[in-house]
């Protein structure tokens, strides 16, 4: 199963040489999540032909422009494109009220149903399982109520062990048993626990989004051990007192976080536009934590089974 | 003194190989006036170099999403490039409610003046003068209340004619007189009118936008003999049906009425994601109005003296 994570924006909030604001698609197998919706999302959508029947959730970090002003243009499209399914958004509180004033006023009657969730909540909670996926979420330290998000892949059916039908000399009953996670009793009486009859499960891949966030060191305990983890990294640590003032990190401070959350890589972005050239910041962050790639546009970072 | 019309987007709503939604920039010597806001818009005022510090006036046709999306992105980004200047904002009404309510709710308060005027009038109107332009609008029959624009240039100075100097021995209060624009008498108690003392002036040039609109004649007596005419054009004209039922133009509907309007150029825009191959659009537009040009993202036209 595919666990792909697409860049469609990585600046931050003032446009510069041509890098979009926040975006990204995590498609695990065949299925869509956006996470935060810049403005011009849905033109980068299109540019890198991402499937947009397949979107059936979007996260939204917070309420700044930058996370969240592509977000009416493309719900929008979604209706002209003849869509019907139903779509999930979960964002903080007040996002509701923003999607129903923006079309209040732009004139905007949805042909399929949205179902907005607003997240209010302390520590990290599961917010919903999608049929590929487990997400949760978790306040961050920003000027207003932001939260980042967990990604699990669901765990994959069982599969029968074929050494263990011969061994045990399984009936059809009792594989069906153990493909369902449950242990089974020989006609001899002998117990067979279901570790013994099932291949071994591969590990539940993960994806943690930390942006906008200060350097909380708060975040380790929600995202420990994380496959990949984006975390924003706005500035360079010589403008560490802006960062902190402006509630943003920098790339160093990203890095210090995934050191400690122990993650098996990281990817940095969020970049204000002072920066034309980005290598500073990949640099910065890799004398911390050397797994670090900056992302660009239109990147995909894949998480390998 | 230059009257340029720069294309930062002509698409319709639904984005289409990488063409946005409308924006244009008219820049009158050094002034520059925006002309609808799609989303995306400061993603290419930005790509494209427009000077940010000489956008005075924004004017909005109507209240879609492909029209004013990009907006309150833009008015932010202003302001954190450090903006202090009054901005002048021209739409229908409803725009001052649309602007204030996604500030309220992305928490943005713009650290310099914005004037939102709201529109309501029948008939052309003169709604204000900058210091280059004379920027009348008027309504446009589309499925809500929809404003055209016409921006004429503001006379220059009148030049006194050498000749007239000598043949008439001005001194100089009769000079700065002819130069106001006042009429003479010679110490002689000759009357010499104002045109027998100054140069012929050029004529005002007249950029008229017109888009979102219905085919409707209404328009050729506001827009008549304009230098430049941009009309939608979403359809060809075999979808004349779908064109009236969503109150848009076809491409030859558009000719037609800059035929009727004798402008000297047309050029067509807003279109329908439907068509890759834009030149059918132009060509079907040619047959009936040779002088026309399908508009592309970048593309500048100028208006000559």
């Amino acid at each position: 199963m595919s666990f792909d994570i697409r860049i469609l924006g990585a600046n931050s909030a003032v446009p510069n040489k041509d890098r979009f604001p926040t975006c990204q698609c995590v498609s695990i197998h065949n299925e869509n999540i956006l996470i935060d919706c810049g403005e011009g999302a849905q033109i980068n959508i299109s540019h890198y032909r991402i499937k947009q029947s397949k979107i059936r959730t979007i996260l939204i970090s917070h309420l700044h422009g930058d996370h969240v002003y592509g977000l009416p243009g493309l719900l929008n499209s979604l209706s002209m494109f003849g869509r019907k399914e139903v779509l999930q958004i979960y964002g903080p509180v007040g996002i509701k009220d923003f999607i129903e004033a923006v079309f209040a006023h732009t004139y905007v009657h949805l042909q399929y149903d949205l179902t907005i969730h607003e997240l209010d909540h302390s520590g990290i909670s599961e917010i919903c399982k999608t049929k590929t996926a487990i997400i949760s979420a978790f306040p961050m330290q920003h000027r207003i109520p932001t939260y980042g998000y967990l990604i699990t892949e669901r765990a994959q059916s069982l599969n029968i062990n074929p050494l263990a039908i011969e061994k045990y000399s399984l009936d059809i009953p009792q594989i069906k048993a153990a493909k369902a996670g449950d242990s089974i009793t020989t006609a001899g009486g002998i117990f067979i626990p279901n570790e013994k009859l099932v291949l071994a499960q591969k590990k539940q891949r993960t994806y943690a989004y930390c942006s906008d966030t200060v350097y909380d060191l708060d975040l380790v305990s929600y995202i420990y051990q994380a496959d990949l983890l984006y975390h924003e990294a706005t500035y360079l640590h010589e403008l560490q007192e802006k960062a902190a003032e402006r509630m943003h990190s920098t790339a160093r401070e990203a890095a210090q976080i995934a050191h400690a959350a122990e993650v098996s890589k990281l990817i940095i972005g969020h970049y204000s536009s002072r920066y034309d050239d980005l290598q500073v910041l990949e640099d910065e962050a890799k004398a911390v934590f050397h797994n670090t790639n900056i992302v660009r546009q239109g990147d995909i970072f894949s998480i390998e089974n």
